[in-house]
């Protein structure tokens, strides 16, 4: 078994019947959705929320039943991949283009748990670039005000066009080199004007994160 | 002369051939975009980006030259009405629901000239709601996030319809009482995920607001 399927199977133990699932997006939560769907099939009642558009048709793919995300107060885990996690557990995520609706389940949840595969550890935030959400609007402006931030900032394309995310928006893919504080950071990307979310997560939404590592076995970081 | 139009057309004199002007939205913005447009047929030449589909035909019925945002670099001035403006020149816009835009134009703007009459000045912020723009996706629980910073938020409606802004979002007019400190308001609020922008504009944003008064003069508040 692969080191993202070892983690993803961890996470879905936390699981309990009668629980409102928050399902992430990306190839570690893949494993995750597939695993739900196994235990969905021996029993398991849960209801889901998903990430994105891709989620929700692995979660129909895979049996697990979804509910509308307006029809719900909270939810009682998610799970999701990164794309890094340093030693705070704080977190990059939005490689797969789904960070604001990611997010909004994170920050909505009683446990966020985060799987990831062992070389998504890093010291400090940076090597990975933060996906930022932006307006479509002023764009170009947009851009002045993220590189003001000393990152370089592209345009993420999808081969010949510009990637839309699943609310109409563009990413911008900003390149840093060290975060040394990315709660800072976050605040003031958020505070640009055009910025939809970013892709820092803080480690304060975090409940635990798991790591499938090479040997068959996890480890668990809270 | 009504107070708003003497507003509009004092911050109109501030215009020079050759410059790049924002135009805001709204009644008293209206105002401007008319004199623009008077002007421009006396020989002055500038260029104009629109912060709504609504300015963006007004220009046109005027008579001012428009120019798409992403072909510029930054706006010279733009003149855009409010609200509410307290004691610093900080402002609540968006009544008209194009706060979006209004931001990132007067966020790109050397000089961001605001026009009211004398009913919008108070001494602190809040009589007037807080618009937010706030994405579709979960709304249910972006109001959640907001209800908890003390503020009863109502979704917009147009008639029977939920208000659509510009940018394909909805808006959350928040009723506070008293605006403490706007500009930590307005980061708790961009930190929400969800939350696309606020309609508070901090007073470093302002390069002056002009005031029409009752008895046909205007005051200028820096």
């Amino acid at each position: 078994m692969n080191s993202k399927k070892r983690a993803a199977e961890k996470a879905v133990e936390y699981i309990q019947d009668g629980m409102i699932v928050g399902l992430g997006t990306g190839s570690t939560a893949y494993y995750a959705i597939e695993k739900i769907g196994e235990r969905a099939r021996s029993g398991l009642r849960i209801k889901a929320v998903a990430s994105s558009k891709r989620s929700e048709e692995l979660a129909k793919q895979f049996g697990v039943a979804l509910v509308p995300i307006e029809e719900i107060d909270s939810i009682d885990i998610t799970i999701d991949g990164a794309d890094e996690v340093d030693n705070n557990n704080n977190l990059i995520k939005g490689g797969g283009g789904a960070l604001l609706r990611e997010k909004i389940l994170a920050s909505h949840s009683k446990r966020f748990v985060v799987i990831i595969d062992e070389s998504k550890l890093v010291g400090k935030l940076g090597r990975f670039p933060v996906p930022v959400e932006i307006v479509p609007f002023a764009s170009n402006l947009t851009l002045r005000h993220l590189r003001a931030l000393d990152c370089e900032p592209r345009i993420r394309r999808d081969a010949e066009n510009v990637y839309i995310t699943d609310n109409g928006n563009m990413i911008a893919d900003c390149f840093f080199d060290i975060i040394e504080d990315p709660e800072i950071l976050s605040a003031r990307m958020n505070s640009i004007p055009g910025v939809v979310e970013n892709g820092l997560f803080s480690h304060t939404m975090v409940h635990a994160v798991i790591i499938g590592t090479e040997n068959d076995t996890v480890k668990i970081k809270k």
